[in-house]
């Protein structure tokens, strides 16, 4: 088959089907341009019914955008934004935060990807210090960088610091979805005290499309200037509008997301019986992070395509998509098993 | 009618439906990300055959990006950037080359949007002196914002200009494919001693996609850094890349912008016998800007959406696109007479 | 004599020998470093006393420093500064204002270096565009780069304005001392409505001190970041304070202004009866802009240093300074006479 | 006694009594600015004969910018900088270093401060990853932040390491006649294959003058722009270049370092029979890191001045400066040894 599934990375999926098409209704005529259509008129009403009246939504053209315009909104240059030491705006972003918003991030090693009050309290140093960087946001990935989510209880406990500090809260959102079917909240649950949320569109379904939803409505007048100045105003902003809408009508985004995490709870649960490979972390979304000899996972990458998280440790990270088939899994599970078995 | 076209800018028209059928055709199963796809690679191939074998091209998602990129490309930030005053990098990007760049822009007023080498000789002052930025780069646009065109002689006198003393040329070719289509000329004589162009899609049928182009090999190695650092990096890229290469097959590119031009020369000709309307500007692209009376501007505006570029002159700016009809404009050149007639 | 006085800047001048005195005085053992010692407490006394109670007062190295700082307290990065075409922080800053401030600068040509409420409003356009930078700063200097100064009214007209149109205002007071000596006011009248005044010391009669001060209280708790941020945070910072002490103990900035602006205006009147000399702008503080021909500021420069200010105009700048002498004046008038009698 | 020595810090300590005579003769009627006069003329000869001929030292203000600016001439901004997490570059800049040249630092814990290849080679991750900050200058504190230092042959290792990966060595040298004193060495044995060099003047004797000594010729065109840009050009350079002179004439700079690294000796060997206070780090320059009781550190600090480096691990720095007597230390030794003996 050309096309056989693999497990590299949720972006290396296509556009779902669903998008598509909406896109091609969108596809009628001349709109007015950079966000002046009637298509992110509405997905602005939908952000408000999703995340509350008081959420305002902005699409912009990818993630790494989404996070940094996120916190481009929170803060002043000589502020500081405390994140676990795996966090994809530190550890995957090229310094595009830093070259954005002239700010230092502050990363904590974490055991899971998780911060924690405890944590971030080490980071809380040099307070009223002129000589040192002042802390001022605290963002957590909502799933994290190792696939693993915060508990509706482990969130309310870090923006309570945050509120008893003078914090605000960013969450990269980038699987947002993910992290809504894993705990089978409200989005407005989980965004409860939360300041701006990078949500992710385009690893769930969408082709090229995230936003920023601002929680915090005094940012809101500032951020169409802060998006332009970050060029990431789009003229055919319908065309962004139209993936985010699709993918909130019926809840495709939820669907997707449930589809996908369960995708890699199948597969982790295939690997019960194979002694040789060990979950690294516990499997609450659509990531599987595992633990196999090197010579196993050179043998796997033969024939599929994969990323080895920690070479040093031999871990290796297994991703499901919103168009991973039971099949596909099965099929991976079945050579897994004649390589480590 | 409920889509009626209308005259308010390139970019209120939708997506050409032969790249909204690549888009489509792209949507088949995995694809690596970032890039390292089939279609960017094809697409690369395709630069370097339209601009020539040293050309390399970059997907971005929107112009501001193209520029902004293409400007970090040559830069350092004390260096400078000598442009028209009608810039569109000057007056519409709300600051993101400052911002991105550091560097300063230093513009230069002009009667119709075009540089010469007398206009630029009036910008290099202060050069080797530590309190004075270093102009560097000379930016035009071709097409201008007013709609003209540089002809092939009066590139070739800038670049010289540019060589002599020492400036890197950079082209904002958000309209790149109607000036090519207005000169009648190779893409490879009008970029002929440009070092890097910003590659303009978006408005020419596109959806969201729009390209940096090297010209100046050894930008190249730094190239996808400044990208990723730009927010610019696409994870689905071949979705990008499908646009642009959709643009290039059968030269639907060049097909797109000569229509579009001789809607504007269509709509330009009408007007002759109307003698209270009045060119501002000639009409080398697929812009119109006229001078009218402030109270027919109020009335046509009633119906009709266009642009007033200049309040006080009583100057407006009339656009077409790839999908303005023979009898969009008849109907608007209608509407004028019994207007201003 | 080896050390004759020329006319070149205020800045070939050296350390008044009180303030030389006061830096020795300041060499008294251990102080607390960064701002934390007795000459900066009392310095922030004096400057409260001399600028109204509201005022607080921040050193920093030199005058680039001081404006750069002071647009950075005032402004997020997609606002812009509305400024004179001639002022100081667009044309000779190196493009330090866009690179600590990522700001942009929106210069006006006025006929005498001064804003008027007329030339702000031709830049206060866009506001509410997310395509464009929103002014948000008038920067005004007094005295102006062309040594010009403005009245009381003519400030009282630009803080007006201001107010009406939500923009704050910088004053760049480099020669701050001079235009107070020139209209023979208090300081705080000078400053009334003014949000941030760059306090120039170093062309007074300090060796490398100026401040920054700040007269909006609430941009005060930020400060000491962005000056540190911004390099400027002086770890022996007494040192710098007490050069600026010494300039207020028994008003020497003013004595010292008034000295330099006699010495221009003696300069000036003595150019009354050469009528091939003739002055370019009024003399309303230090300096005297004076147009001659060619061939004479040629063989005026064979024998003294100063700048031509505008080769095409022929226009020459003749600076005075605290340590000018009457004989210096009439010794270079004597020159001018034999040249150009 | 009125100015008890303390043992905060060497910013405590004034100038050196030659460095204000030296200040005071500079004071001689006109002279060039911005870095014009023979005083900065004769300081490019100096640092020439101290470090080498290709050395070019550029006078700045403070340490801060010594340090950003030399970071900024040898960086792009997707470029990291590797250095020891207790850096004084990372820990207390308040993020000058990003702010200006928006790269990202990327800091590794160390036992001592001070970097080995292996420990650099752990942050040598993502090269030619578009993702990833590019590492491209290592940057090693001689002496480093907890007052050790490099040996020779360290540095050697550095270095070679270095030229291997393609990396840039930054020495910040904010005490570099500390280590210089204490190695025994010849500057240019210390400065061997390092490309640009912090030069600390401030610590040492100085007022207010530090440098940034470029080792890299071809860095030095850009230069000057850096520094205006960096808002660190002083007018009056003179009075600048004349502390360093003054500190390089007859050797006061390695006079002064010699003394106060003896001194801190003396009072390092004052604490051997003290068993209740040991040594946290090895004695390598004028610091003494050391820890002791919690309750014996605060009834020290009722009646001297120092600071508390480590709270939870209670460790106190002593600083030794220039100006400190045997009887200083002596007379504190005596304190310690009743509070703690």
């Amino acid at each position: 088959m050309t096309h056989r599934k693999h497990f590299g990375s949720d972006n290396h999926a296509g556009t779902h089907p669903r998008v598509l098409a909406a896109i091609a209704e969108a596809n009628a005529g001349d709109a007015d341009s950079y966000g002046a259509d009637e298509w992110t008129r509405r997905l602005q009403a939908r952000f408000a019914e999703v995340f509350g009246d008081h959420a305002q939504g902005f699409p912009v053209f990818n993630g790494t955008a989404a996070n940094v315009l996120s916190l481009a909104a929170l803060l002043r240059p000589y502020e500081a934004v405390i994140c676990a030491e795996t966090a994809h705006i530190t550890v995957d972003e090229c310094a595009a935060p830093e070259r954005f918003t002239s700010s230092k991030l502050l990363p904590v090693p974490t055991p899971d990807g998780k911060l924690t009050p405890e944590l971030i309290a080490t980071r809380m140093t040099g307070v009223g210090d002129q000589h040192h960087v002042q802390p001022r946001v605290v963002s957590l990935a909502q799933v994290t960088e190792l696939g693993t989510c915060y508990t509706i209880g482990e969130l309310a406990a870090i923006v309570a610091y945050a509120r008893e500090h003078d914090l605000l809260v960013h969450m990269d959102g980038a699987r947002v979805a993910n992290a809504i079917a894993h705990l089978g909240c409200d989005p407005r649950e989980l965004t409860d005290g939360v300041d701006v949320l990078s949500f992710g569109a385009t690893k769930n379904g969408a082709m090229n499309a995230d936003a920023v939803v601002l929680l915090r409505p005094e940012a809101a007048s500032a951020f169409p200037f802060i998006r332009k100045q970050g060029m990431q105003l789009s003229s055919k902003m319908r065309f962004m509008s139209a993936q985010i809408l699709a993918l909130f009508d019926d809840d495709l985004w939820l669907d997707n997301a449930r589809h996908s995490n369960a995708m890699a709870r199948r597969l982790a649960a295939g690997l019960d019986d194979i002694p040789s490979v060990r979950l690294y972390q516990p499997v609450e979304s659509n990531a599987v992070f595992a633990t196999l000899a090197p010579e196993h996972i050179e043998k796997l990458r033969d024939r599929w395509s994969f990323y080895v998280w920690d070479d040093a440790a031999s871990v290796v990270r297994w991703m499901t998509a919103f168009d991973t088939s039971e099949s596909d899994v099965d099929g991976f599970l079945a050579d897994i098993r004649t390589v480590c078995g």
